[in-house]
């Protein structure tokens, strides 16, 4: 009560969606694993389907949540030759959808046809947990998810599920539930699982236009004056 | 002599493309040390400036070599908020370059202005070892360098020198010299060095259209006609 707080809005978006499509690439083309495979003496003679993975041209990609980094995203990937956008959310966005010719549809179809799903909503009580075993079920075989949002967005048991399972291809975390996820879960004992330490943000740029501007609305705030950027409940 | 050669170009374009624009993101956003930090108990508490990388937003980024590859490349990245392209290779290009602003400069140049160096060149005599030591010495401590084209357009001695030195911030490597790199090569005990096992073309669909091409090609050799594609010396 009567305790002002400032945050760090907008400044992010570059830098998180920039990992998200790094993450995503990283995933569909098995980066880290191919890392280990040159380390550690995998890579021999040339083989023809030694290593392949997923493009995305020709491909659907489906876009939970179409705010700013999940445009930011779109706009990213569609010169990669993406075929098709969808997106889900709590209503249709046809301004911010139009720039991608971005199909509104429910969760259930985003998950049937998307080849890659790519999560970038708030965490609020109409998404916690929307990734779970039904959605899962109902992803493609050779498909890829990537979650950038927040943990608790997916149910990680039934993504382990999946992943191990082989009902989905591969996935891709930034964010977990908890955060650092400990060093024995058993998301990380998969090969088709790749997990960053919630790095969207982390460029020098973008932490440094994070600093000035969280101590600009700290400077506003002690003066009494409006922050430059106020959270207001 | 008498023996006709098949080859399968331009169907890896859209594969080589993304899998450089993979390798780039993955180094400058750091993702394989991130993964090690996640696998091994790195991730801790939130700290301001921990596992940063360099992003694109308002970046230059240079490409050696502008040709179907290079281009496909600039392509991809320009929504990432580049600012400024450059190119460079034996002659200008202004219909190629039209579509990026990218300037033609000459390799100089290209290295001292650039964040990010994209190699996407030919190996030919005018290109081979051309990034080495006065190259790499005239780049900023804080840009990247990527080849994803031939192992010997580097000169893999000075790279290290300008890895191990910190005159460059990072490199990402899809070609190397020899291949496979042995396992106890130096560039391979660098935290800023990440090298992948020529996966450029790896993806499913790319590898099946080019073993379709091959075959057509073999069996229009077969029979005397022409190949859909000859490589004519």
């Amino acid at each position: 009560r009567g305790i002002r707080v400032g945050y760090t809005p907008d400044v992010l978006t570059d830098a998180t969606a920039e990992l998200s499509v790094a993450l995503l690439l990283a995933v569909c083309r098995r980066l880290p694993e191919a890392v280990e495979q040159v380390k550690h003496g995998g890579w021999t003679t040339w083989k023809p389907l030694w290593m392949c993975g997923y493009g995305l041209s020709d491909s659907t990609v489906g876009i939970i949540g179409l705010g700013r980094i999940g445009q930011a995203v779109a706009r990213r990937l569609k010169p990669f030759g993406v075929k098709k956008f969808l997106y889900t959310g709590s209503r249709p966005k046809p301004e911010s959808a139009a720039e991608f010719e971005a199909e509104f549809v429910p969760l259930t179809r985003l998950a049937e046809e998307s080849d890659f799903v790519v999560v970038t909503c708030a965490l609020t009580p109409a998404t916690q947990g929307i990734c779970n075993k039904d959605f899962f079920s109902r992803m493609k075989k050779t498909s890829v998810f990537i979650n950038t949002s927040r943990g608790a967005v997916v149910n990680q048991e039934d993504l382990y599920d999946a992943l191990a399972h082989g009902q989905i291809a591969a996935a891709g975390l930034d964010v977990t539930t908890p955060e650092p996820l400990p060093t024995d879960h058993p998301l990380l004992s998969l090969k088709n699982c790749v997990i960053l330490p919630h790095v969207g943000s982390a460029t020098y740029a973008t932490r440094s236009t994070m600093a000035v501007l969280a101590a600009n609305n700290l400077l506003a705030g002690l003066r009494g004056e409006p922050m430059p950027h106020e959270l207001l409940l």
